[in-house]
């Protein structure tokens, strides 16, 4: 399998983290995305989204959007598990996933604040202070979630890492680039250093991919 | 099961298709989004990630995330399907679904809107072509998703309706309001029309909930 990533995009690493935990060796193709190199026709024609994470198959089957990719690792490669057995569980980790993946970050990716810059005439400040925004009010409803529900546990949902947290991190080392105050967020804090002692999620991050840059 | 939703919530519009299409029939708690009803400690100790739609559990628990209450249904009501059966074609749908819940409707929904209104003083027209411009980029990616693939039929994959048709529906209605030129997206059109000739997709409209507005 090949995956097409970027170190800091936060989508790609929650790939990095589901490949990691499940065992499963990847060849990568990086794309540089400041360099807009997810815009070039000839990735257009791998990805038609345009987006990174992009996973190619043995087959040469194209997956796209981290959250599919997770699932379909997780249906393909069970062990161990990402999500919970029980339906209810497994609504509670699909949601506190989307807290990160659907009212974070889209919101404030690379291509949104160069919208702003663009439109709006933003400089570096303004847009940290939007991306600090949608953080803190996506931060703010995760740690409601989690903070006094029983079947949180050393991770989110638990005693075992699952797509909850494979979200969760990357969104954190985000928050760190925008200087959020965790202080606010003590069950998330507590959480992201768990997740950080596994080497699953520690060799995931973005400083320690082959295309990292300081 | 009780629906907390709102007519014009295009998340809770994913749902009230997912119950039809099931045959599960609910009762519905409606929440005025304009009005903030989402955001009392009454609905914060309800659902608090403050967001609709949330789904009460005739145990009384309750699930929240549109994709997430509609992965339930799912695999509570197997009938009919939402997903294919195979891993690949699940990655798809999937995939597909999270344009619009991902990449589109996060970046332009009312509190985003609000958000430009307050900060940056953007009037109507501003956050319409705000709007706009995100519909269009993830409306291109769609189109070039489905356009062209083998596996779409009738419907966005296959000819039976998927989790996919049911996010795309609704940000098709949010596209008309915000006056998008659909003839860019032929093949999105096509599927919104077969959709919209089901009773499931139809009943669910905005127009058609006991709390709608003109």
């Amino acid at each position: 399998m090949k995956l097409y990533g970027y170190f800091r995009s936060s989508a790609a690493f929650r790939v990095r983290i589901a490949l990691n935990l499940k065992g499963v060796k990847v060849e990568n193709d990086f794309r540089h995305l400041r360099k807009g190199e997810h815009l070039t026709p000839q990735y257009a024609a791998i990805n038609p989204q345009k987006l990174l994470p992009a996973l190619q198959l043995d087959s040469g089957q194209i997956l796209s959007q981290s959250l599919a990719i997770i699932e379909y690792l997780d249906e393909t490669h069970p062990q161990p598990p990402l999500l919970p057995r029980d339906p209810v569980g497994r609504a509670r980790v699909r949601s506190l996933a989307m807290i990160p993946a659907c009212e974070i970050h889209p919101i404030q990716n690379l291509r949104v604040m160069a919208y702003l810059k663009d439109q709006y005439e933003l400089d570096d400040v303004g847009t940290s202070a939007w991306s600090r925004h949608w953080i803190e009010t996506g931060f703010d409803a995760y740690e409601a979630s989690v903070g006094k529900d029983k079947n949180t546990g050393a991770f989110s949902h638990g005693d075992s890492p699952t797509m909850a947290d494979l979200c969760l991190v990357p969104q954190v080392f985000n928050a760190a680039r925008f200087k959020v105050d965790m202080d606010r967020y003590p069950t998330i804090r507590r959480i992201h250093e768990a997740c950080m002692k596994l080497s699953a999620f520690d060799l995931a991050q973005p400083s320690k991919q082959p295309d990292a840059e300081a």
